[in-house]
């Protein structure tokens, strides 16, 4: 039985304004993205990818990393997260003062060459110099395990690899660990004995999984994850985004029709859903195109209409 | 735990031909409809419902159901089934030789109005009408609960509303029962809890569940009806289809998307996914406009890229 085994309470993390933002062919005005931080901000979310601080080079898009920190209206309780790829990351995030940063590497060899251009062995000896930086500061650190549900060049990883990643994260000092499906390669069976594996191996360490809806099964893999006991999950406002350096990868999970499935089923998520769906209904004209969201079009499940006449 | 419970086989049944070619803008032309189904005879597909002998005026884009069921080349093994919605319709049906036929009733009463026109008394009584034409043939007769996870204008149904229909069902002789999520309202917590009833107060029945894409949780819905114990599934090739009369519904759930989740699960479809992923990319020349299935664009998890060069 899946729902004996659902959590009462899990949490939500928004990801559209640094995953979503960061492939869209046009720049997001640095206003637009804080005016829609600060919505997000105020809906119930538990934390917020709001930024990269990458080479404006390499991701154009989040060229204005330091002013969307320094513009948005900080929420008590609400975690502002910024992806960092390497020391000099670190340092701009700590002097924008962000809560976390978030750390990434994929798994599969292939993947993190083809992402990162560098090898697992040399993103962990960035890792290393990152800790370094941050040891002393109140600034939290998240290691995201990408791939780690399939590589789209070497695929399915194995077990050990997911706990291995996880380990060397957590022996460098990170505080919790994203278990990522990067490229949409994850299913329900296997997500349920990942998940399981991770929590009876670090069942002290927060666990977020990160899905996306590359085929279809991203709903489900997050009712699989929860009721392996996952209480934390990223997704994307609208569905946005996705991985620009994965073949074939398309969207995130979207964080409404997320929070729609686990509201249903009687899962506290602490999200303002109607809240939320304002907001994700602003995100098309926003971007400028349409969006994968459905619950925006369709309407929650207990939205009623009229009878026909008769 | 989910997938300790999932069932080692299970059974697909295609609706496309029916329920997506129904509310199609264009007519779809008979000789591409027999050559659609006679490809979906190929690829391990239980049932595949194939046409449905309505009024030619209600649904035009149907009037064709003699020569569909004429024109085709049945498989053996293969269930092809048609939805009638009266006596005429089923005497037409028998003529045909269909080997099942589907009658529908919306246990949403408002819905069966705006649907079916009728109340449910009155639909109940229609089929009372069927079955006396049936007895006695080797047609076999499914009942199909729609609306039973919840009707988009009376709300949520109650669960002994939906045994009541199933118990009127089989009372008439009908030989299994779908339920339907007829405008995409079902979450996975209900289905789980409905499909365990329905087994427990029918253990010998056979029963389909038929869901609806509309608020992204298909695929959840169907990984809970599974591991509920739920052994046979309606979905659509390349996900087309709904319920045209419903008010913002879109989309059955995408029988490839479907089966390749069911696969990756390890769970038994007898489906050859590689051939329905072959004739679900060519629905989109059929029907001329893009359709929502995800593996068709994406491939299968399980489909590789070449490593980028260093």
């Amino acid at each position: 039985m899946i729902t004996a085994n659902l959590p009462q309470r899990i949490q939500i993390n928004d990801v559209a304004v640094r995953d979503g933002f960061q492939s869209e062919p046009a720049f997001v005005p640095t206003e637009e993205k804080i005016k829609l931080i600060d919505r997000l901000s105020c809906t119930g979310l538990a934390k917020i990818e709001v930024t990269s601080f990458v080479s404006p080079k390499a991701i154009p898009n989040l060229r204005d990393a330091a002013e969307v920190m320094q513009g948005i209206t900080r929420v008590p309780g609400v975690t502002y997260v910024a992806l960092v790829p390497n020391e000099r990351g670190c340092e701009r995030a700590q002097a924008a003062a962000v809560d976390e940063i978030n750390l990434v590497m994929s798994i599969g060899e292939s993947h993190n060459l083809a992402n990162m251009r560098m090898t697992c062995e040399q993103s962990l000896e960035q890792f290393r110099g990152v800790m370094k930086l941050v040891r002393g500061s109140a600034m939290r650190v998240n290691g995201t395990v990408a791939t780690a549900f399939g590589c789209p060049f070497d695929g399915e990883q194995p077990l050990y690899r997911v706990l291995w990643a996880a380990e060397q994260y957590l022996g460098m000092g990170m505080h919790s660990i994203t278990l990522a499906d990067t490229t949409g390669m994850a299913h329900p069976r296997q997500v349920e004995q990942v998940t399981r594996a991770f929590r009876n191996a670090f069942p002290d360490v927060p666990l977020t999984l990160h899905f996306h809806n590359t085929r279809g099964m991203g709903l489900a893999n997050a009712l699989a994850g929860a009721a392996a006991g996952a209480l934390s999950f990223d997704a994307s406002l609208g569905g946005i985004g996705g991985c620009p350096f994965a073949p074939g990868a398309t969207g995130n999970i979207c964080t409404e029709d997320l929070v729609h499935m686990f509201d249903a089923c009687g899962i506290a998520t602490g999200v303002d859903l109607d809240a939320l769906l304002t907001v994700a209904r602003d995100l098309p004209a926003i971007v400028g195109h349409e969006v994968p969201g459905q619950v925006m079009r369709s309407g929650k499940r207990t939205e009623l209409y009229a009878r026909p006449a008769a």
